[in-house]
This record gives structure tokens, sequence and C-alpha cells, in this order.
């Protein structure tokens, strides 16, 4: 295959880092088994390449959300626990069994499809079984876990693996959501057969031990998302990324820049046109207010973000600085992706996940 | 390999849907080609499996933003007219010539690269020239025009196979851009040796004969998104993104939704969660304010979009309509991609070029 020496951006994965997030959030986690939640490709990150740094680090039990997810990590680790975050569908049991993956069972519906699944073969098999408390997204809810407890048959031919819970606020450690889904949580326990137990997300690893339960589930924190609002964040930077400049262009009669004429530029001013848009993933919401780094300098987003390229200002950045060939820094040491996040008005999940393909992808790190 | 029967999320693609609306825009195009603008993959639709239904359907000419782009699509069409918009660099020359990949040259850099690659190899290749007429974005300034028909020897090397310029405005029929670009863009013709001319985008087709040249380039409408921007869309839907609905909850004590406790819902109240998220390019600013439709019933987006899923009020709809395993629809028939993109506060090319590598794709027609 015909591989070219030249591209046009490059987004570089620190495997390194992620290891050491992994082994900050698994000391945080105090008594607490630390999971790795890889669902989505690894936040966009790629799965194959991440899992195998997170199990050099000590991790041996990963969250994906889909069968397919998990089966393509089985494919990667053959010796580490898998669950499947969302669930069995009534046909899917012979695959979790192949794959030894262990599905989070969310619904009544989910309990009947693998307790069937489990009676057909005869032999009971691990499932977590996951208690809504306030995220009313996946989970029994505290009405349907009443149910289950009044028919203790239903769970006779499930091996109980772990019971888990989801916070929905714990990025804000003063909302009364938490206390409130801990409560409910342990209530829910308490009804339930003795078995692990799992709540805490990176932030719910960072409300106290009191969350920790038996497991930690952190996902974004591993890839260095803050997992604290306000306050520093404690977690290693892992992405760069970086898009070449094609073109700087001088202005010598003021003009407009891009689709829809949004922005003007003076006499003097001087763009470049870099390789990056938003089929790349970054996003259009960047449009005007996004900015990118030229070494120190720092160099706004004009004019409306398009598919495959986005203009800067350099008018103040050195000629030589600022040149065709040279690479900016779009996330990177001068902006972490958390505030490329809050430009784009969104949060630094949908940054990640949003990673187009397009990128030459460089792992630096992970060796043993 | 494993393949479940089962999967959380479906994207159709209907191929004889593209070949309709190819068909569609090269009538309009008059006597002009038709080219096929297929960067970013097909705008996400899928490069390999877009373009032999473009092909059947009497496209030759294609543009790609990048040279990788342009290998991977030589090695699908080997006897088309392929362009790279994104221009050469000083060292892929060599790629170029390989794959016969033809490069748009947008800068007085590009220039230089590219005669420099055709003088060593001592005779002249093809290339696009590109002239810059108000997207400030790539291509020759006027001022850097001018500096090259002051040195045409600066061409002799280069085999000039067409003159381009873009549009900034050309979804806004009355913007007075569209004709200044346009009468730049003739004046600059004037200066040039005479050759194949081409300016308008999806569009730009639709402004009329004037800016129809030698050669049209639309991208967006092939894939179904409207090149008018008040007024029926003209061009036939193309893609169907389709989720399961994986959960019904029923609301038997007030509650909220989400990440944040963005929403509330009251007793008697029903839920579905369903198995797409951002991470799917559903994306999060559709929190709160995107929907779905189950056969004829719309359902809103409640609560924010998470990574992997988002929640559905269908408190009005049918119990044996929104229950587990419906499929609902998230693009399509009821609500098309430019919809989507209105609720979400983008454009439909974004919503494309976003849509993840999660969902089975199923490519509808595209039999010769």
């Amino acid at each position: 295959m015909i591989v070219p020496d030249h591209c046009g951006a490059v987004l570089t994965i620190d495997l390194d880092a992620v290891a050491a997030n992994y082994r900050l959030l698994a000391d945080k986690s105090g008594k607490a088994i630390c999971a790795a939640v890889v669902k989505a490709d690894a936040y966009g990150l790629g799965m194959a390449k991440l899992v195998p740094a997170l199990a050099a680090a000590g991790c041996g039990n990963f969250f994906v959300a889909t069968i397919d997810e998990g089966i393509e990590l089985r494919n990667v680790l053959a010796d580490v626990s898998i669950y499947v975050l969302n669930g069995p569908a009534p046909d899917s049991g012979p695959v979790f069994a192949e794959c030894r993956l262990t599905p989070v069972l969310n619904s009544p519906w989910n309990i009947e499809a693998w307790a069937a699944y489990c009676n057909g073969r005869g032999n009971p098999l691990p499932a977590v079984i996951h208690i809504d408390t306030g995220m009313s997204r996946l989970g029994l809810s505290l009405r349907e876990l009443e149910d289950l407890t009044a028919k203790p048959e239903r769970l006779a031919s499930v091996k109980l693996a772990a019971v888990m819970s989801h916070l929905a606020c714990a990025d804000e450690p003063g909302h009364e959501m938490n206390r409130r889904q801990l409560t409910s949580f342990r209530r829910a326990l308490t009804r339930l057969p003795k078995t692990a137990t799992s709540m805490a997300n990176s932030s719910g690893i960072f409300l106290g031990a009191d969350y920790h339960f038996d497991m930690t589930r952190p996902g974004a924190a591993l890839y260095g998302i803050s997992p604290i609002k306000d306050g520093p964040n404690p977690m290693a930077q892992v992405v760069r990324l970086q898009a070449e400049i094609l073109q700087i262009r001088d202005v010598d009669t003021p003009l407009t820049v891009g689709y829809g004429a949004t922005c003007q530029v003076g006499r003097g001013g001087r763009i470049a046109t870099v390789a990056a848009g938003y089929a790349d993933g970054y996003l259009r919401s960047l449009s005007n207010c996004g900015c990118g780094f030229i070494g120190n300098y720092q160099a706004p987003v004009i004019g409306r973000v398009s598919m495959d390229l986005i203009t800067l200002d350099v008018s103040k950045i050195p000629h030589d600085a600022a040149r065709p060939g040279v690479m900016v820094d779009l996330i990177g040491p001068s902006q972490p992706v958390d505030e490329v996040a809050r430009r784009a008005g969104t949060i630094g999940y949908e940054i990640l996940t949003g990673l187009g393909a397009r990128y030459r992808r460089i792992y630096s790190g992970g060796k043993a």
C-alpha cells in the first residue's frame, strides 16, 4: 500500500499518561478494585491500543457499552473480565457465553432474557444487576426491584456477579443528588443477595470512600478529562491534536472569511488555513471562538469551521513561526481537551469521542 | 468472527437515492460536467460504497480533500479523474503521480512544489489552479494571481487541467457575495491560459447557468442535504438512522433524567432509553431538544444526550408501539437530516460527517 510521508493532521495518544491516570484512580479508589470504562472505542482513542496499556497498569475489569465492543475487546485481551453496559438482547446469549462477556441486566426484560438463556443451557452464567437510583436511563427502578425481590425465583438461574448503580451529578460534589443516590443504592442493596457492589464513575471516586463500594468504574479521567469541576485537573493529559498550516494569506484588501462571510479581516491581517475541520471532530460550534497554538502563540479561529479546514488569525504571530507546513496545536499542552470543550459549549467527552478517522494516529509510550 | 444478530443501531444508506441525486444535479448543471465531492469518506457515508454508485450514474470526476482520501478512492475506481482539494505537500509528488491524482494548487507554495516536482521528473503533470474570490480559505489571492501572471514561466512545467474557485454564500441566492465572486472569478480567468473552469458547489448549481462554467462540484446535495435554504428540498433522502429501545421506564415517583438532572418527569410518564448517543454522532446539543419517531409518533429527547444513550419521552405513545426492541427513527422520512441539524444548531453536513463507527451499516439499492 502506498503511504504518503505527508499528513495534514496528527493525533498523538500518550499511553504512559493513560497508565499513570489508571494508577492514580486506582489509588484514589482506596480498597475498591478499579475497573476501566473503554466503551466508544475507549472514548475515541482506540480500544485496541489502550486496553493493553491499562491491563499492563494492573486493570483486570473493563466496561463496554455494546456487545460488538465486548467482542472486539475479548479479541484483544483473553483473560480480563468484560462487562456490557447496554445489556443482553433476547437472542444474544450464545455470543455472551462464547466470548465470556458479562451482561449488565438493566430491566426486567433483560433479566427475563438472561434467565431464560441460562435456564436453556442448564447452568447459571454471571451477570450484573443495575439499579437505577436517579439517572433514569438504564437500570431497575425501585418498584421493579421490589417486584424482583418478591419473586426471587426469577434470579434462580442467574449467577449474580455484582450490583451496580450510576451517578448523575458526581461532577458537582455539592449536588444533593449524590447523597440521595447513595442512600437509595444502599437501601436497594439490602434487598438483594450479598455480592460485589459498584457505583462510582471518574468523578464519583473523588466524592470519597462512601462512594467507592467494591469496584469503581472510571472512564473520562483515564483519558485526561478532569473529574473535578472546580480546581486543578489531577489527571495527566493524554491527547495532542496537531494540524498543518496549508496556506498563509496576507490580506492586502479587507475581506471576509469562510462560509456565510461571518468574519471580516482588515488590510495587514494574516490568515492561516489549517488542515482540520468538523469532519475531523473539530466541532463547528468552535466557529469564531476556538483557537490554536503555534508554539506559545495563540491563534483564534476566525470564520466558520468548515468540513476539512479551519482558518486562524495569525496577524500577531511572527512570519517564521506561522508558515505553511508548520503544525498547529488544536488540543495539547497549552489547551487541554476540557478547555476546547468549554469553548465549543460541550464536554471533553464529546470532543474525544468525536475525533475523526482522518488523523494519522501516533501512540507514544506503552512499552512494558 | 462472531457476529451477533442483534444490533443497537442501524444506519441505512440508499445508493439509489445518491444516484438519483447525482442525475438531478447533472441535469441542473446544464452543459457543465457534473463532478462529485466525496471527501470525508463521502460525507461520512462510506466512500467505498458510494463512489461505484456515483460512477454507475455517470460520474467520472471526483473531488477529495486529502491525499490519503485520493489513494483510497483510486483503489476503488481505476478509471476516473480524482482531484485533491487540499493540494500537494513538497514531498508528495510521487504519490500523486503513482495514483494519478490531480492536485489543486492553492498557493504560490503549492505551485512551486508541483512545478519543482514536474521539472524533476521531466514532464508536466496536470494540476488545477484555485483562485480565491471570497472564501479566504484556500486559493491564490488576486495579488498572488498577478504575481503569477507576471512570471508565467512558473507555470511552464505544470499542465493546467482547470481553474477553479469556491463560493462562500451560495446557499443564500440573494447574497451580494455570489455576484461579486462571479465577477472576480471571470476577471481572474482572463489572466490565465484558456482551460476548463469550475466554481459551483451544490447550492451554486441552483444559482443558474452563469455559475456552472465547465464543471460543477456538488457534495452535500448528493447526500440529501437541501441545496436551497428556503423552499422544498429537491433532493432524495439518502440516510435513515434507527436505534433500538433498550428499556422503557414507567414513572411511578417524579424523577429527573440523565446527567446533571436537567429534566423532570412526573408520575405517569414513560421514558424510553435508546441505544445511540454522542459517540455515535447524535450531537450532545440535541439534549432536551432533539426528537425521535416511532412510526408516526414523535418522541422528544428529554435530559442530556449521553455517550451511548438517549432518553425519549414516550408518555403519549401507545405501549405496544413504544416497547423494548422497537427501532426509533432518529434521521429518516419523518425527520430529514436538515431538520436534525436545525434542532442541533448546526448544518446537515456536520450531522452526516459525525455519524459514528458503531452503527451497523446497510447499503440499499445500487445494483446496476
